[in-house]
């Protein structure tokens, strides 16, 4: 017998659980499916949330160096592992479990624990884990099923010294050395946190510079603080083969040069979770990565089924993910309220320290033609960056030289995930520079760096002329020379 | 032989400093006189810096206790003293020193080591060390001299077991037990400091809440904390009689009652230094407790003398001391820029956790007679705070339930003094309740809050009804309901 809802959400990460109570909230009857015993999927268990309990750890001990406090020690054993070393993870994890169920329970959303499979495009099988099976029917469908480390077919992920980035958090000891391959976001991270933690890591990225959709200063600032935590940095480079020994594991490099490493850890990015959705059933096809596609309601090809979170692809972010799958619920509800995904999405990296950043870099902007000037704050000129012991980084702000409107801002620094929020809503709501010259900021505050950075934008624009006949001529030699 | 210049600023503290840099970016000749070897006066050298980093190495060692990492040990030694304590103190302090000698020295602000005596309103005699003096003349002199720690008469602070807000932070050991007179700023900030220690604190308060000027439920809060943290709180209480003995300190208290602590900290505020500036010379008097009162151009009853910072008393912080300076020199310049300080003076104290806060609370709405919902999110379902260890608290928004306008941000939580810019920026910039719905944010961050708080405050407006022949007594019994 079939059980027919309004709307049946697949999985129940960051996406699944916002869409689920999004079309609840319209009052939906809604039911959600989630294959493991536990909700949250790659963000709460296996991923974001585990790997930033082990930044903390390592952040703890990196200020714990820098402290100097007379009295205080901080010890780590040498034979701790990963797993010990995500202390507050157990009781994160178990309080997001909480909170994703009082959620969906306060909202009335029907929970089943099973994989979802489209028998047609209105029709899906649950598979319990007992072997019986339920179907469910629905209106409007929602496939946030996510993403997993994608594992390249050459590599034996089954031997003992090579981790993908869910495996790598399962490590029985802290190595001496780890090589990475791969310089995405997860590689960046984990190379900062290893690093923190005392271990040699070697980080092999094919590109000429890490994270190519940051700005490009902001991206030289994380390689240059990267290799000032000594992560031996290989760009422009590709393994082509690892050799796994008793004692380590060696790396031969597409330029024939080799490296040593007790593990290896290959970041090669995410494939998304389609292969058990049987999306030909319901008309659909992912791509070679798993990737659905879908347009900006977030419907796939088929209008009634819609995607949203990582497998949709690019960015990634749990963040975005939630927006995606409210934006995708309300549209399929027919509702006003909240019909497109705001074009400010702020992008959060949690390495050592964090790189956070919205609205445009000095790259789109000189793509567009469009003049601008910069202004930096230094967090070593900041007092509580200071007090914390994480003066490293910079503030910087992009306006425009004509009118002052703030149109992107970058940060490499501690807590820039949270600094950035300020500038995303100063961009939102079109204030300008002058807002930060007016506002009164706490003291110390890592915040009053915006101020600073304001005053220097201000400063450059006094001096700021248009450019004549060679639109942006006259503004790109500026931000390079006050790049330096 | 004098020598003239537009502006002499007094004093080098937040305010001293802001105050000249603003003048000399309008082009005008400023001298800066400091009697202190070191420039940033008590913000930089006896009271915020130093005691945030004494806060910073307490919250790390209440971090670690809630960070039940196995393998890790942090080791506190128990003959420590507090300046050991302060691990960054020496760092921080010193890169201010060079900050504000490189800030002063960009603007051409000349210095004068010395101590400053009005000798008519337009001369000063700057008493050098080696006792020499140089006479400056000034069309434009900013006082900016600050504040130190207030001495009731009846208190024998020279005595080895009693403390004031400054000497606290040289004591030779870490007490067992420390009593703590007065609950103002200073008096809970290091109550939290010292509890986090492991000190077991008693705070004795005059008053029937804490910090009355605070939203009261977030003043609430905050005593529930401390007791939480082991703070044995005495409200509406004083000490009348300490006698100290050779092992400790029997206070009595207005009600009889007796306690015994080792060591006992005085904070009844702070007084203007006025005392060496000559101020009848100048035509100008303080107050008893050495403030001087000005208008809202920053000017004394002598309009061409100005002062800025805490000797012109509340609320006494660095963030708005600079503000006031910046707006004094404007006003003296003559220039249309930033002729008014904004109304939006963010509050922020340091205590475990911080708490933050700007804009109307619902005391000032209610004594006003303005409608107002209010929308929480706690902290402890917040993924950042669970991952920091400080899942305490909660982030409150305060909203109009006619448009949504967003009146006042109140938070108590950890980084919360950062957290209340974001809410600040909505209000000045006429945001409301849904930009927060529209936006992205980290994850995970602290700023996600505001999403949750706004969510639930929507929810209230959804049911609020507006008063009919009563005024706000509609709105007032809905705040008290959810408060709970």
């Amino acid at each position: 017998m079939a059980l027919h809802y309004d709307v049946v959400v697949i999985g129940s990460g960051p996406a699944g659980e916002r869409g689920a109570t999004q079309a609840a909230f319209f009052g939906k009857k809604v039911a959600l499916v989630e294959k493991e015993a536990v909700p949250g999927g790659a963000c709460a268990n296996t991923g974001t949330i585990p790997s930033k309990a082990l930044r903390e750890t390592a952040l703890a001990i990196q200020q714990a160096r820098s402290r100097d406090a007379h009295g205080i020690e901080l010890h780590v054993s040498g034979a701790v592992t990963i797993p010990e070393l995500m202390g507050r993870r157990g009781l994160v994890t178990a309080r997001e479990h909480s909170r994703i169920r009082n959620h969906l329970n306060d909202f009335g959303v029907e929970t089943f624990r099973g994989t979802a499979s489209f028998v047609d495009p209105h029709r899906l099988q649950v598979t319990i884990p007992d072997g019986s099976s339920q179907t469910l029917t629905a209106d409007t469908i929602l496939v946030a099923t996510g993403t997993r480390p994608f594992h390249p077919s050459n590599v034996a992920f089954d031997h003992a010294r090579i981790y993908d980035s869910d495996s790598i958090l399962m490590m029985s000891a802290v190595p001496r050395s780890l090589a990475i391959l791969g310089g995405g976001v997860a590689g960046c991270e984990y190379a900062s946190i290893f690093a923190a933690l005392g271990v040699h890591v070697t980080l092999v990225d094919s590109k000429s510079r890490l994270l190519t959709f940051l700005d490009a200063e902001v991206s030289r600032a994380l390689q240059d603080l990267l290799a000032m935590a000594g992560v031996e940095l290989h760009q422009e480079s590709r393994a082509t083969k690892l050799e796994p020994g008793d004692r380590d594991v060696l790396i031969t490099l597409d330029d024939g040069s080799r490296l040593v490493c007790e593990k290896v850890l290959v970041a090669s990015g995410r494939i998304g979770n389609v292969e058990s959705l049987n999306l030909e059933a319901a008309g659909l096809q992912a791509s070679e990565r798993g990737l659905l596609k879908v347009n900006e309601n977030y419907q796939t090809t088929v209008p009634h089924i819609y995607a949203a979170g990582d497998v949709v692809g690019f960015p990634g972010l749990a963040a975005t993910a939630m927006e995606q799958a409210r934006v995708a619920m309300t549209h399929a509800a027919g509702h006003s309220y909240k019909q497109k995904l705001t074009d400010l999405l702020p992008v959060g990296i949690y390495t050592i320290p964090e790189v956070s950043s919205v609205g445009e870099t000095e790259e789109t902007l000189q793509a567009k033609g469009i003049p601008y000037v910069v202004g930096h704050a230094r967090l070593v000129d900041n007092a509580r960056a200071n007090l914390i012991g994480e003066a490293v980084g910079f503030l910087k702000l992009i306006a425009s030289p004509t009118d002052q409107a703030l149109l992107g801002v970058h940060c490499i620094g501690p807590n820039a995930s949270e600094l950035v929020h300020l500038g995303t809503a100063v961009i939102a709501l079109g204030g300008d520079l002058h807002y930060f010259i007016h506002a009164v900021f706490n003291y110390p505050t890592l915040g009053e760096a915006y101020k600073y950075a304001a005053y220097d934008a201000l400063d450059k624009i006094k001096s700021w002329r248009p450019a004549s006949a060679e639109g942006t001529a006259a503004a790109k030699p500026r931000a390079v020379e006050k790049a330096g």
